[in-house]
């Protein structure tokens, strides 16, 4: 057995999201078709985590383990001549059987895109989050910095969530204006369930003058889902990369 | 009667082009269907010009009469409201009787995007022409001089056209590359049916190191479009903007 490490990039547009379900199209679910042909069998595939219903990935990662004597090259190529236009793997290497995509990560990064032009843009409807308010960059960056460290993240996590411990590092939060576009990242030890979209669409009230910065340390310390804001919504969600300890 | 101008962007990809056709999505049948829900009756519109099935609009310019009374601002919401999504307007002015969206305009602007990574990126399959193979900007910079100033297209021209005078003015053709994207600007008094894009398909052929730059005067002196190459798919063209002589 031969254990492959592939990074995928998608858009989640047409995506019920990553995870496999019955009767939807996911991106799981095309990878594992691509498997099955091959194989002969249907084979797993585990990623670093889940993204949900619209969510893009620039560099989700995922693992699979194969019977199958081909040179690790071959994959790349057998993957993009067959699974759909809108996922690509762009990098696939052997690892050792004791790497897993999800427990053995590290750091990820999220990045989120808030497009702030005057009108919607038809090019960005599935791939950006129109705020066209005026928003203020400096009140954004003062609430994030409570957000750095390591905190009980239950105000900012789904209550849907089934994980018990809440508690996460976010190393980063860095925000990025080119022309119209405000793109948020993300760095962290992991990320609980809506978590990054939870805390952009906090961050946004807080750059409408909806809140005060310092608010988002009451949010923080109330440990409770309700004390939050709204999840900003799927599109503008980009997984961005995944890192492991033996990266360099 | 009041003339009003409007400018529109589109993503085109999910439509059989600009103009009305039975049966078909299409620009200019989406943006009547709201002006005749408002007037209810018909109300035709021009626009500077046609574009195909997949071929995107920055900047489209078109104009209607009409004998309602409300202000001008009124109209951009409307149109926004009433929509597709992958239909913005962003403009609306009311213009003199004289304006003509296809007569009046003086110098148009297309944008042709040509994504460079080495593999093919899920978020462009339908925004930018895939080009993994090595390009020489230079080469397509030496061989695109040629094509400036007036000259018989002709031979970039599709044999489909119905139009007799082949002769077009282009001011300027530049290249611009930020990342893995390459994006050609061409500026000109008028373009030929499908006139950029196999302007571009014979420019990548240079730059692929198929044709050398010489050839593009060749294939302009020939004045026939099988001298031409290949035509560049639909979906890197940018109608970007339309000037008139009265704009700054």
């Amino acid at each position: 057995m031969r254990r492959i490490k592939c990074t995928v990039q998608y858009d989640g547009t047409w995506y019920a999201g990553y995870q496999v379900q019955p009767n939807s199209k996911t991106i799981q679910g095309e990878i594992e078709k691509v498997l099955e042909k091959i194989h002969g069998k249907p084979i797993r595939i585990s990623a670093s985590g889940r993204t949900d219903a619209g969510v893009h990935a620039i560099g989700q990662v995922f693992h699979f383990d194969t019977d199958t004597k081909f040179p690790v090259e071959k994959w790349l190529p057998i993957f993009n001549s067959q699974l759909p236009n809108d996922i690509v793997v762009n990098h696939v290497e052997e690892v050792a059987g004791s790497f897993h995509s999800r427990f053995g990560s590290i750091e990820k990064e999220y990045q989120y895109k808030v497009y702030r032009g005057p009108h919607k843009s038809p090019f960005l409807i599935h791939h950006a989050y129109h705020v066209p308010h005026s928003l203020s960059v400096q009140k954004m960056e003062e609430a994030s910095r409570y957000l750095l460290g390591t905190h009980d993240f239950t105000s900012f996590c789904s209550a849907k969530t089934e994980v018990e411990d809440k508690v996460r590092t976010i190393f980063t939060i860095s925000m990025e204006e080119e022309e119209n576009m405000l793109t948020f990242s993300l760095v962290g030890n992991g990320f609980l369930y809506n978590m990054v979209r939870i805390i952009i669409g906090v961050l946004i009230e807080v750059g409408q003058g909806k809140r005060a910065p310092i608010e988002v340390k009451e949010i923080l310390e109330a440990k409770d889902r309700r004390a939050g804001g709204k999840t900003a919504p799927a599109q503008g969600l980009y997984l961005y990369r995944v890192k492991y300890s033996n990266d360099n």
